[in-house]
């Protein structure tokens, strides 16, 4: 048997933010059949993952020449790779049997190989992991209501600390109050002095500071920072989108201060995914922690949800849904 | 019996490189008396301590507003806190006697009300608490020659590490390889692109690096990093004198390679100050680290000797000799 494969693939690699236009929609032709003792398994893509982050594999080489060497970088034409959840169709390998439910990195498409692997770990590490925060400390998460922003901030909040959030629009700054039971939370592009605005927010200084966006918000969160105060890089997607944009926080902060600034991968920290996945579960049932889901159709809706995330479309986690079983 | 006190102080506070004409000589009647249960005790100032980061307490408040919180105020008129060494002349204290060296924080000046403190640990500190570094691991510093970086390189070559300084002369560069034992140097004046530079003395990247400058080196620097690098920020002696001059490092470097840049303060690490005093007073005796000092004579010697940090004219810790007994 043999189906039509539909993915996603780059034209060429993308300077600046990225257009739907960068992106089309291959096929090609995919016998359903495995070798026995190859371990490939064929899994049908049923919801895939869509995060900034995988602007920076798509890129061209000059505008992230380090980075590239960390991230494995897609070729155009081919597909891209993203966490999601399948169904096996076809398995050569014994530990899955047809059916069976999968989750890790599959590909912007309606089928893939699967390789298992993780995910979600991101706020759950850097929170923990990373910042270490006490009960009662100030904790700053901006890209509140992004995937990894809004699971921090409930995290910290379950965790005991007092937590403000930054977004770019009034709904999403709603949510983060009325539904996920933020302390505070503002819209940054209603703000024009962004340091003063934290001031406002933390006069006694902030502890930890949850860095998704960088540039500005990161120089500010910094001056706004108390003594011995953490910042976890987790990504910074305003400088995605512009390589000339910089976050420049003031050293002299950071010495005084005594501030730590610590770039961090969730793959690093694989020590505490049982203990994550343990309790992010419990969590979630008991609805102590609310899922914030942001789900669009179709493998052919995957470029226009992907430029979304850097217009800030998005509330909570982007995922496309490629077929419904 | 009573002296005159002559002593160095502020004019106003300043803003940008400090120049001689902002400090001047004041003198003042000191009795020589202290009463009994007070435990004031008068040190005749014998070696002041001459450091970049005391600008940062004797900047104007604007251009310092943040970290001035941190490091307490010089007020125009009054003496200047520095560490040094002085011999004791009168003591209310049961603790010292006439005639007993003490060191610690005294002033910029001929004599001193001495509270008992501590020195030195800056370099030590920072290499083995913050960077914690492995056997083989590359080091950079910047400022090598300096106060705090020569006696960083000197620690991670005797710790097994590759160490590759910059400074600001031939003659510097020359007594980081032949005098100290770092592995390479260079003279960054000569050079025209820093990550370049870099590139080439640290092919497959720096572990550590002991940022004593700030700026456009740190930027090189964390472009150079391997993944888990580690910067110490101990100083950043090209900001002090420009606030407008900063460090934007590439914060998609900072997240892929999980580097860590972390701020510190030696007054935090009194915990390894035992350590540090008995291994490198053996040091020292044995000849395995090398003292670099830079002394001048006389309390009127201090504004030039200090406006020169900021030209780079010490070579090693900048001393003021202000009495031979």
């Amino acid at each position: 048997m043999e189906v039509t494969n539909r993915y996603i693939t780059i034209k060429a690699h993308i300077d600046g933010a990225p257009k739907e236009s960068d992106f089309e929609l291959k096929d090609a032709a995919l016998p359903l059949r495995v070798d026995l003792d190859t371990n490939v398994v064929i899994v049908k893509n049923l919801y895939v993952s869509i995060d900034p982050y995988q602007l920076n594999r798509i890129k061209s080489f000059s505008s992230s020449q380090s980075a590239i060497n960390f991230a494995a970088a897609v070729t155009p034409g081919e597909g891209i790779d993203a966490y999601g959840v399948g169904k096996v169709v076809v398995s050569g390998n014994p530990e899955f049997e047809k059916d069976d439910l999968v989750v890790g990195l599959i590909s912007w498409g309606d089928y893939t190989v699967v390789k298992p692997g993780f995910s979600g770990l991101t706020a759950y590490a850097g929170l923990f992991d990373i910042c270490k925060p006490k009960k009662g400390e100030k904790v700053f998460v901006s890209a509140a209501s992004g995937s990894v922003g809004n699971l921090v901030g409930q995290y910290a909040k379950l965790f005991g600390c007092y937590v403000v959030g930054s977004a770019g629009s009034k709904e999403k700054v709603a949510i983060l109050k009325e539904k996920l039971g933020f302390d505070d939370a503002f819209n940054y592009k209603e703000v024009t002095d962004l340091k003063a605005t934290l001031k406002r927010y933390f006069p006694d200084g902030i502890d930890i500071y949850f860095d998704n966006v960088g540039a500005e918000m990161q120089e500010a969160a910094v001056a706004n920072m108390k003594a011995f105060g953490r910042v976890a890089v987790c990504g910074v997607i305003s400088e995605y989108i512009d390589a000339g944009k910089r976050a420049a926080p003031d050293m002299l902060d950071v010495v005084y201060k005594r501030i730590k600034i610590q770039g961090f991968l969730a793959a690093d920290h694989m020590n505490v995914y049982q203990d994550f996945l343990q309790k992010t579960s419990d969590q979630l049932s008991t609805g102590k922690i609310q899922a914030l889901e942001d789900i669009s159709d179709g493998v052919e809706s995957i470029p226009s949800a992907f430029v979304g995330l850097f217009r800030g479309d998005n509330i909570g986690k982007k995922i496309v849904r490629i077929a419904l079983e």
